[in-house]
């Protein structure tokens, strides 16, 4: 048995996979100086990508509208990430590859000219809320002290660090009790938190805010689901007294799947407990990581030898 | 004659000085996944740190703001920022400090359990205009398809990398035949652009907006110059009327000083050439670079030599 380098994850630097521990990005990437840069995670659940070409897709699309381009096409970089699931061995991995502005050469500050560069890495999976503690449900804060940033200055839709307001509403969650924050905008309508959208089931219809937020693959994924299932949706804008009124209430996030949120602002949800929309969503969007339309396997290595 | 490895710049990573080709900081650093982290910039001008006190107190008052701690002190900062200058030689230097929210320990996502990080370098003087080109002006454009983020999302006073909104109105600035972008709030009030502030010079006063925008040291350093030549001033907010009858207007930045707008939106801004308040206080301005009130030394290696 030796050791796998790889085993706490695998990340494309410049060209070369390297251990994530050796994974460092220049300081002067205006991806970090200036967050000038879209990214996207897709997860990896039982060895197999979960929707890998809408992330694609959704990526390749965003650099785009970005005005980044890069020389390697939507097939390598696919590639990328399969290579850094199968070095690192990890059959429940969170991927994520990123687009930068990159680094400015000497003395030019006009980003039209700098060399877009691409970074991906695969490490284990990431839980804003684990299995067990899904099966309870968490406790949200809809923060009072900051909105989400708007779309006018920031395109939510374009996938990116610019968490400011988020982190900002992470500690006024937990200064309020809460585990996780919700933002409104500034006319006081539900908008997403850090990593995640909402979604109410409210009079017999499942509704999740329309605009000022990422639209999640996640967030696509259950209301296709729901669909299936007759459940009525709405993508629509809503306030406090949607939330406030709602039968159940989840999150949905790449990282973690549908999210049971039991307790908003101190206050029980319903009863309290995770509602049974929300539970047969869950079920069905885990059954969903096995099915060919929506996932790939990923060929790890010595499997044909049986390993 | 040996070459000075550091002759590019030098940077403070993880308690060592690196030469700024091996600059790198973690991908896994919440300062680049979330953008969490404040930071300031500095100027040293022929071989003289300008303000730099008021720059470590903002620093330390913002990354306290944003609940960070560092076991350096900063006293300790402060010999960083000279060391970093001091290996480099260089004379004229921009010198970055940062605070990150840091890397997350695995599994956590929780950002009050991450461990701080702190980050410098010096690099040769960054330009947003140059000396020469300060003599005819630059040309500005005011977006219409962007708007900045709010205070109530980021605060920018917070000095912070979320560039996102300052970015998306540079494409527009170029795309409109500008040079440089100034971005309004939603109410249409005049705020900033990227990395300066703005002053109007209006009815015999010096104007600079009050609020949604940065703090910025040449800001104030222009204000208590104009306060000395008597000059009237006023923090307020303003729009486009203030713009369009305004006599002068220049922006300010530790990248390059007081920088005349001969041009806005494709017009002259009045006779289209530097105004008169503007060239003098940037005589000023550059003036009190040599004034002791202001500026600190570098003690470089070898000038004790006369080297």
């Amino acid at each position: 048995m030796t050791e796998n380098p790889f085993e706490d994850g695998c990340a494309w630097i410049d060209g070369g996979y390297v251990p994530m521990a050796e994974a460092r990005i220049p300081i002067l990437d205006s991806g970090f100086t200036r967050s000038d840069l879209t990214h996207d995670v897709v997860s990896v659940w039982n060895g197999r990508f979960f929707r890998l070409e809408a992330h694609l897709d959704r990526f390749e699309k965003n650099f785009n509208r970005l005005r980044m381009t890069h020389r390697l096409s939507q097939q390598e970089r696919r590639e990328v990430l399969f290579e850094c699931v199968r070095r690192s061995g990890i059959k429940n991995a969170y991927v994520q590859m990123i687009m930068t502005r990159g680094v400015p050469p000497k003395g030019v500050r006009d980003p039209r000219q700098f060399e877009n560069r691409f970074y991906a890495f695969a490490i284990p999976y990431v839980w804003i809320l684990n299995m067990e503690d899904q099966k309870i449900g968490t406790h949200i804060v809809i923060c009072r002290d900051t909105v989400r940033i708007p779309t006018q200055a920031v395109d939510p839709t374009v996938k990116n660090f610019h968490w400011g307001d988020l982190v900002r509403g992470m500690f006024e969650a937990y200064d309020r009790g809460g585990a996780l924050a919700v933002l409104t905008d500034s006319d006081g309508n539900i908008t997403e938190g850090p990593g995640f959208n909402l979604f109410a089931y409210h009079k017999g219809v499942l509704r999740t805010p329309a605009a000022g937020v990422l639209e999640g693959i996640t967030r696509m994924t259950v209301l296709e689901l729901a669909e299936e299932m007759k459940i009525p949706t709405s993508c629509e804008m809503f306030g406090m007294d949607v939330l406030n009124e709602a039968d159940e209430i989840f999150l949905s996030s790449t990282a973690g799947g549908v999210l049971p949120v039991t307790t908003k602002d101190g206050s029980p949800v319903k009863e309290g407990k995770p509602g049974k929309v929300t539970m047969q969503l869950r079920k069905r969007y885990w059954e969903a990581h096995d099915e060919d339309r929506w996932s790939t396997p990923v060929d790890y290595p010595g499997r044909e030898q049986g390993a």
